[in-house]
């Protein structure tokens, strides 16, 4: 597996993106987002969905401007409209519309609709923590879990995150939690390496256990807890998609589905926390806390959400393992657009 | 195991609650809290906690008043100060005003201090939900759940619930979830008649895997999923404990702690659903999502959140089992407030 700088990653992706009518802004963010997923040791939602988007973007089945006109608007809500552009550029500008709008009212909602796949959940609820606020996200995604009781799917592994802001030089907390026991990503990186999965995470399309990823992939995924786990994601797939005009009830589909545009949805709130506590005692509370966490079990053992991903950069090089089939994927789309390859940078 | 009216249990927590001083109106929420967990099939958040209010009241470790001072307040945000009072009038006129600041503004959330256990949180997101909304709700409570990694309970197990409208004849969506494996009140229920729990719900206090349900209340609770439960048990004491200045990082207490008020605190948050869509078409998708989750398995194998406990009084005749040590706890507290007691109502 060749290792690959970071800055490497962001570039070729800039580069590809706005050769495709991305505009430099939108190819910014996106590019961005997926430096994070590689620089937080979630390389499954990263550089290898590059070449997904660029053929989604020569056919049609995904847009290069994301416009997200205006549905419907309050003090403290917005729907807007992502036109089945990027996950990613609605996801972000939908966040800072909800900051500017908590910073007045104290909370406020946006939901975008038919957009796509927005990367990791974590980056978006990163964008409310940076201006000070506590940021949720929520997004539907392809049916992969079935209801409990049930074997075929409906609902998305719908993730969730939880941003919060942290005194300065400490890692922002940030759960970023699929609602299935396992992330799907995981499940499609050991198809294509052809690795089993573990037992408990899905179950075959006869709602038999497996530990066959292929098999899984066509079956279901097990939600986190059971029955919790099911009313999460339901509850997901309600506020993000159903609630947002997107797809919804398994109506939403595949980033790499041939047959049109995803229609997920996603819904961002972000909370202003100065409005409940100054600044400086919130400060002071959450280092309380993560004290009392740690202290909680033995010395180095217990990690607040988000800090492992905060420290993955830690001893290397600036540089992260690509695998060789999808650096090979990526090879043959810089011949094909006929710019500099991924290894060359 | 004697069947009591739900009716009576009404009546005599109002009766009980009136002569310690709650105001009539406050009595009635509480009531209604105790009836609707017992219609719900969650007896073990209903009348078993009356003779625990008592006591709370005469030693004046609870208080009869609820003053709900303002703290803070914007166009969609609202801190309120519960007052050692409690959790279920808070909760309930919290929620209310977050519903009518919801209506002006799309979203709306109300944070309360210093208040007690609310009962179930399936009770205060249905307060939204009648008034057309989508309810969330948030509470910390005392330290049950050691962080993933270690041995020593830090957070509670917190429960989250959200509640969506439906339409008419058909039972609110209602996810209502504690963030532990099982509710810590079916360890306490197995605890009082000495029976054991299943391995995999809680730890002792040597962090070892235990079915003895004393050493699990001594030692700590399994969080649900691993690493996702310790991780929305944080978030939550994070939104409901330190963001509205409650006790959190193991601060809040128990409801039968000797050692003072239990400085619990919650975090209700209304999303006015008509502001992203007609209500009638809202109400189609949310029948179209219905559907899609029943088929995907066995014929009335699958329910959506709520549905059973919507259910639960269904061929009953309108009574329900309360125990025989409960009972004698609340004839105990009958004679001593010389009123009538549960069983001649």
């Amino acid at each position: 597996m060749p290792d690959i700088a970071l800055a490497a990653l962001e570039d070729f992706a800039q580069e590809v993106l706005t050769l495709r009518g991305v505009p430099p802004e939108d190819a910014r963010i996106i590019a961005d987002s997926i430096r994070f997923a590689h620089a937080h040791g979630k390389g499954t939602h990263g550089i290898s969905r590059l070449s997904i988007y660029d053929a989604r973007l020569r056919k049609g089945l995904m847009q290069p401007l994301t416009p997200l006109n205006v549905l419907s608007e309050a003090p403290a809500m917005a729907l807007l409209d992502a036109g089945d552009g990027f996950g990613q550029v609605a996801a972000i500008r939908g966040m800072d519309r909800a900051v500017e709008m908590a910073r007045n009212c104290g909370i406020a909602a946006v939901g975008i609709r038919n957009s796509h796949n927005f990367g990791t959940a974590a980056f978006v609820a990163l964008q409310a923590v940076q201006a000070g606020m506590i940021g949720m996200v929520f997004s539907n995604a392809a049916p992969a879990i079935a209801p409990t009781g049930g074997h075929k799917a409906v609902f998305g592994t719908n993730p969730l995150a939880f941003g919060f802001p942290t005194p300065e030089g400490v890692p922002p907390i940030l759960l970023d939690m699929a609602t299935s026991q396992a992330a799907r990503g995981k499940i499609r990186l050991a198809a294509t390496q052809g690795e089993a999965i573990p037992l408990g995470w899905a179950l075959d399309p006869d709602g038999q256990p497996t530990t066959d990823a292929e098999a899984a992939l066509a079956g279901s995924m097990l939600p986190v807890g059971g029955a919790k786990g099911y009313g999460l994601s339901l509850m997901i797939d309600v506020l993000a998609g159903l609630l947002t005009g997107s797809g919804f009830g398994g109506g939403a589909k595949n980033l790499n589905t041939p047959d049109g545009p995803s229609r997920c949805g996603h819904m961002l709130i972000a909370l202003d926390l100065a409005r409940f506590l100054p600044r400086a005692e919130y400060d002071a509370h959450i280092a309380t806390l993560i004290a009392a966490t740690k202290s909680a079990g033995p010395d180095g053992q217990i990690a607040l959400p988000g800090e492992r991903g905060a420290r993955f950069m830690q001893g290397r090089d600036g540089t992260v393992p690509i695998s060789d089939a999808v650096l090979a994927r990526l090879d043959a789309l810089a011949g094909d657009a006929d710019i500099r390859p991924l290894g060359q940078r």
